[in-house]
């Protein structure tokens, strides 16, 4: 089959790999319909030095499941589903809990002689575990909502949840990438952006490219800002009466947008993080100490959001599939990868 | 009256100040019954440099009400109080959110007019805000463990209520110095340490001092691990089935100390700090994020705890004035200092 490789570096390929077949009978082979490309796929497509076994890309898919081994159970052949973007057994202490990215069996898309998702196969580890029926059918024009569920509005919502958004809350979004318009879905979700019992509900989205926080406004932002630094600090301060947000949800992953999150936070707020960190330590010291800040978030769960945010897409009252503003085929996945790295693009699908 | 003043590190007097007045209609002046010294106060103790303009020290006091300003209410000449370790107006907007310490009129001891613990009288601001009347007399025994109100067991339980600890849970606590002591109380008291639910239950205690590790066991410290580093989370990750546990307080305020807690905190768990921070950033970068850590804690808005705590001791079922091994009088405040800075005194009490 076909499927995207990074050599190294600004260097994606597709190119002809193994076709992927059960090994363990709790496997389950999918034949992709739709998967797309993640703001954390520009990290190593920055950053990789050349390797001679370069690894399969993609973490998020839908598909078709062609062949299931003799313990899967939840899933059969013909069936249209969706995969999280981490695989788990769904059994474990951890999976049980809803952490499923901590699954003691579980782990990423394309290693360890796991496909990815950008391509035209994969093999499920875990199927049971990992994947989830969709009630759709191929042709659907939720498919690429649905996308979403692997990982963007997950962890988006994994923000927003972790964050403990209530209703009437005010939340500041840090940044306008398609993880942060997702969390702007879902903060809209859990109450916030609506003045209720005292609160303002103001939903503040941070950004600087108006075609996204323009986005950003009809999924449920009531304000945008677009400085950055103090200067930004100090608009949302003056958004919420001086004091900031009780929750803010930083979804860029970058030091500087921790800084702003300290500085827009509310003294006992709670700080989110599901940017991948690009960091190693989290400036948090003694001033935010003496203000009782929380930080809280991390890699998503996606597994446990899926059955929850699915009927949302499926009545239509969230669209997060807007995300995506431009499709290619496999076989042009690196323009895909250039869109995207050059902000030409906001999420790419890629279409097997 | 007298007083302690800090002139530099390890330089500490005790000498005249003016007697504290009322000053505004809702000042109450107290006559000091009990002070003591705190952990945090060795860190200007040993670092503070040269002041002609040396600042009262203490933060933590019982004494008696002598005067009022005509706005207090809650109140009166005569009445034994507690006083929390911020002086706060109780009516604000973070007050009332029980989050005294962020008080948009509150402050420290010992700064700006006001006067310190460690003397023999004090000026209250905001008596209505930060007092707490205490219903026994000023001969009571119990009064070192009211005394720990003011800041200590707060501090400890702030750590054990911000981690979300629940019955039947197992906790690590990070420090075997009063404040760890006291955290231990607080996770005791908050179900943890008894097996509940499927929950191991056990109250790890991680130090060093036999003397302090052993009063640990007395108030409720399941296990002890004298072991550091990599050896001591290896140790406490035997003990919880290798996963370490879903709460751990960090009762040190070094970086250290959060590199142990991050090494013990089972993944999707909660850190709280409540060591003061002797550390600008906090070493929680990627691993911790794939692992869905959380840090939460601050100082702690004691005010906000001393009615949910007082009546355990008021009935005996916890004792947290046994941290203090040492009385001074105030005259020999400086020989206090010295004593829990040379480790030879776990807490001291002085007596004006």
């Amino acid at each position: 089959m076909r499927a995207t490789l990074l050599h190294q570096a600004g260097d994606v390929r597709v190119a002809d790999v193994a076709d992927p077949k059960v090994q363990q009978p709790t496997d389950a082979v999918v034949r992709i319909v739709l998967g797309c490309i993640c703001g954390s796929d520009l990290w190593p497509y920055k950053s990789q030095p050349f390797t001679e076994h370069p690894r399969q890309m993609g973490h998020e898919f839908v598909g078709v499941v062609e062949e299931t081994g003799p313990q899967v159970a939840t899933v059969k052949p013909g069936d249209l589903v969706v995969a999280p973007f981490t695989y788990s057994d769904g059994t474990c202490e951890y999976c049980r809990a809803g952490l499923h990215t901590s699954c003691e069996h579980g782990g990423p898309w394309g290693v360890n002689g796991v496909d990815g998702g950008q391509g035209q196969a994969a093999r499920v580890p875990y199927a049971d575990g990992t994947l989830v029926k969709l009630p759709v059918g191929e042709d659907s024009g939720l498919l690429p909502d649905l996308l979403t569920l692997s990982d963007v509005l997950c962890t988006g919502y994994h923000a927003a949840r972790t964050a403990g958004v209530r209703a009437g809350e005010s939340v500041t979004v840090i940044g306008d990438g398609a993880v942060g318009l997702s969390a702007v879905i879902a903060a809209k979700l859990l109450g916030a952006g609506v003045p209720h019992a005292g609160g303002q509900g103001r939903i503040v989205l941070m950004g600087r490219h108006t075609a996204r926080t323009d986005l950003g406004r009809e999924f449920g932002a009531t304000d945008v800002v677009t400085a950055r630094g103090e200067e930004g600090v100090a608009a949302v301060r003056e958004l919420t009466g001086g004091h900031g947000t009780p929750r803010v949800l930083e979804c860029v992953g970058l030091k500087d947008a921790l800084v702003q999150a300290a500085g827009v936070v509310r003294d006992g707020g709670t700080i989110s993080r599901v940017g991948a960190p690009q960091y190693s330590e989290v400036p948090l010291g003694f001033p935010e100490f003496l203000r009782n800040i929380t930080l809280t978030g991390g890699v998503a769960p996606a597994r446990a959001y899926i059955d929850e945010l699915m009927p949302h897409i499926l009545d239509g009252s969230i669209r997060p599939g807007r995300v995506f503003d431009r499709t290619v085929p496999l076989e042009d996945v690196a323009e895909g990868y250039r869109l995207m790295n050059d902000r030409e693009a906001l999420k790419v699908v890629v279409r097997p």
